[in-house]
């Protein structure tokens, strides 16, 4: 498809800090899997865990921890970063196709949108009043942005991605196909046995350097805005309240949801399919293990779970069972233990 | 951006029936946060737990509860339901823009579809033979109706919404962007170690006033139809399987998984992320909080849990480790209580 | 709306293999419940549980399992897989009204694209260059096809559908709107406090006879591809990270989650909500109930849970508390049993 790109070891070596090891005119055309890459592939060894893939690699050259360079047997770029560099070269060697400079015919843009001239907008895209496209920005095709959306410099909308009026898309940001950015919080107040909508007046800031999941949905302030900052990074269809806001550099994994008014402190790691209750806290540096169920503040950096591992399903129905009687069994255990242990008890849990 | 509309206080008073403290002529011009309003900005307390920060705010005017007035140091409406109240005004405020009348000459209106002469179709849409568009009723870019779709008067879906064959949209209804009414459900059948098809012949009712949530999906019928009635509200990412049946204004919030068949009761609140089993039946009122699986009808009205709160991820492994042995341990409990306490070990979810 | 297709019953006994009972002059032209069909439908039994409802039918005719033949009160076509029998006869009884052949004048195709001439391409589609369309195949309004894909003959994308570049879409597959394949895989390196983009370089390989249901996102492999082989039937909003391989015929439900370079076998049965972490391997004809967590690799064919079932809120938290505790109540049960029972001790899951 496009043109490959090729690059000699040695050259890759003094664009990206690495030390050499082996030899330098090794020419490499593109990355590939430890197991499968061929003379003119790179691959790389992040995790000393792995390192019995080493001995059998076929790859041209390596990226990996100086650790491991005797271990390896061929050509290698030494790092103290093997995921970040390979991550580096990976670009290099895979650019983007560039997508083609101004507004395509087909797409409907507004008289009263303004468009840089470096950007792309593409067919089928629709670009209301007041909305604005920053330089470098990529607008795909069937992407629409409302009145007064703001989208920054070197962003890029993939496809059929919805911008809801006046929100702001910072710099660098990425956004996959059929992200919903700016839809309206689930406000309803309850009135004579109906819901009443409550209008959202609120809007949505996205800050630099934010990638966002296909799909995913982030939700427009009641009253105040929803906030990302930046360099937070969004996977594949998440859900993100109203008012929410999710601090710097947190990460959040594929179907986490984030009900409304909630705050996610910086360098935060949700993995996936975590639920995250409204109006809580959870403070910088925590981790929430995959599908937890997160209904109070969280004060403490730590790892934190909730969700119970697999069992085989008759097994687990007869513990679950138990479950639905654990109060009772913790009681009967207190009885019997008595006045022998009042610590224990303690420990059991007990409130009385 | 859009002129802000400015009303007195008293004119507010006398239009939303609230009884007026203090000076009538405030102007307000818009809703703000009550942390944050300024003296042309209207706010709301509707939870007494919040008064401490009346004393601090700046608000040109308040909605609030009689019970606060004493409370409250700047003008106020006091009315026995503010949310509701600020709801209203803040909709006064804050209207939409008018969706521009008319068929944009960018969208693909088929000869058979019926368009009322006050709706409005954006650009992209697509149209197919025999749909039907009501009244004022808004087609935002992109969205596509497929043959004999009907959106009722007043409705408006926001911009990508699909809408498959024969699926009735009622009216005042808003669907959000990227919301897909009307796939296929998920029906097959063993046949020789494989998946045959099982057509989808039914389709989908939605009721007056239902509003839909950005990439939510509803399953047409497999036969017969899946039915959401008037007032329900459903938010951002939620699965409504084939043949589901909700009940008029149930409120159910993000992430939520509704399995085929399934009827939900009237005025349900389901939290966010929780999952239901397909072929069960949940009467009315029933409250489910988030994360909750719901694998059994619900026979009785009232508020229903199943899912674990967060814990330290060592404690909580610790913990999971013994419930899968819950069972064990149980039986242990009962050997040790002998016949002592019989009534307790039925407590205890003994089953021989 | 369509002309309703006809038949005699004895026409679909002899064309679909059947035994008739009674009359074979019956005409049929839809299918319908068994609970409201009329004497010109035809419904289905598959389940002897339902049989109280063969009483009171006025179906034409039914499609049921040969022992239930006696107890049914119209005619009838005895068959041993009813449902795929009924699934077959309701293809033909509803088939869906042919697409239009060509391209439409509102889509945009680039013109290094390949369409074959007996394809479809809907307005507002956008095909970019080198990708490829196949003989029959139908690309719905809005859907977007990138550089190279490739979407194989008789495959079917209903409405803004997303493909990536150079994604592979077999032949017969259907695509729901809203779906996208081939979305960058959630991959960052940590740099310096911050997350570095790790180019997604591998793609999306998807086989034959594979549906994916209404807003499901597929990554793209980070080097290697995502596959999904032949016969797998994906539900609606489901996310399938980078490098995953699903084997044939598994069916993976509404609301699943599978992290990243995992491998689930052949003739699997997700049920909806399931989250599955990462770089684990899920054997042939393993069966997960609803909402289940699954972190480690699963070795034997079998049904597997890990969800709660729902209980009355204070019950529930109650319980909950103690589970908080029950590592110490299970020591506290050990202490008490003392030396009588070294095996029931160990069967608590007692560690040390």
């Amino acid at each position: 498809m496009a043109v490959p790109m090729s690059w000699k070891l040695g050259e890759l070596a003094v664009r990206f800090g690495c030390t050499l090891k082996g030899d330098p005119d090794v020419v490499l055309t593109r990355v590939a899997p430890l197991e499968t890459a061929g003379p003119d592939e790179l691959s790389f060894l992040a995790n000393a865990r792995h390192r019995r893939y080493l001995e059998q690699t076929r790859a041209g050259a390596l990226v990996i921890d100086p650790a491991l360079a005797d271990a390896c047997p061929v050509p290698a770029l030494l790092t103290n970063n093997p995921h970040a560099c390979f991550a580096r070269i990976a670009a290099l060697l895979h650019p983007l196709p560039p997508a083609r400079i101004g507004v395509h015919e087909r797409a409907t843009v507004d008289g009263g949108a303004r468009i840089a001239a470096s950007a792309s907008v593409g067919a089928g895209a629709c670009i209301a009043a007041e909305a604005t496209v920053g330089e470098h920005a990529v607008i795909g095709p069937g992407c629409v942005l409302m009145t007064g959306a703001v989208i920054g410099a070197h962003s890029r909308l993939w496809a059929n991605v919805v911008i809801y009026p006046r929100v702001r898309i910072g710099e660098r940001c990425i956004l996959h196909a059929g992200a919903v950015i700016g839809g309206d919080g689930f406000g309803f107040a309850p009135d004579n046995g109906e819901w009443l909508k409550v209008p959202q007046v609120g809007s949505v800031i996205i800050g630099d350097d934010v990638e966002i999941g296909a799909n995913t949905a982030i939700d427009r302030g009641a009253i105040g805005d929803t906030v990302i900052e930046d360099g937070v990074k969004l996977d594949n269809l998440i859900q993100i309240g109203h008012n929410v806001r999710i601090g710097a550099h947190t990460a959040i994994a594929a179907g986490v949801g984030v009900a409304g008014s909630t705050e996610i402190g910086k360098r935060c790691m949700i993995a996936g399919m975590v639920g995250i209750t409204g109006h809580i806290r959870i403070c910088d540096d925590v981790v929430v293990t995959g599908k937890s169920t997160v209904t109070n503040s969280v004060t403490k950096p730590g790892v934190y779970s909730s969700a119970l591992p697999l069992e085989e399903a008759g097994m687990f129905r007869r513990n679950a069972a138990r479950f639905k009687r654990l109060d009772q069994i913790a009681r009967a255990v207190r009885a019997l233990s008595g006045d022998k242990s009042p610590t224990l008890q303690k420990s059991m849990g007990d409130e009385e």
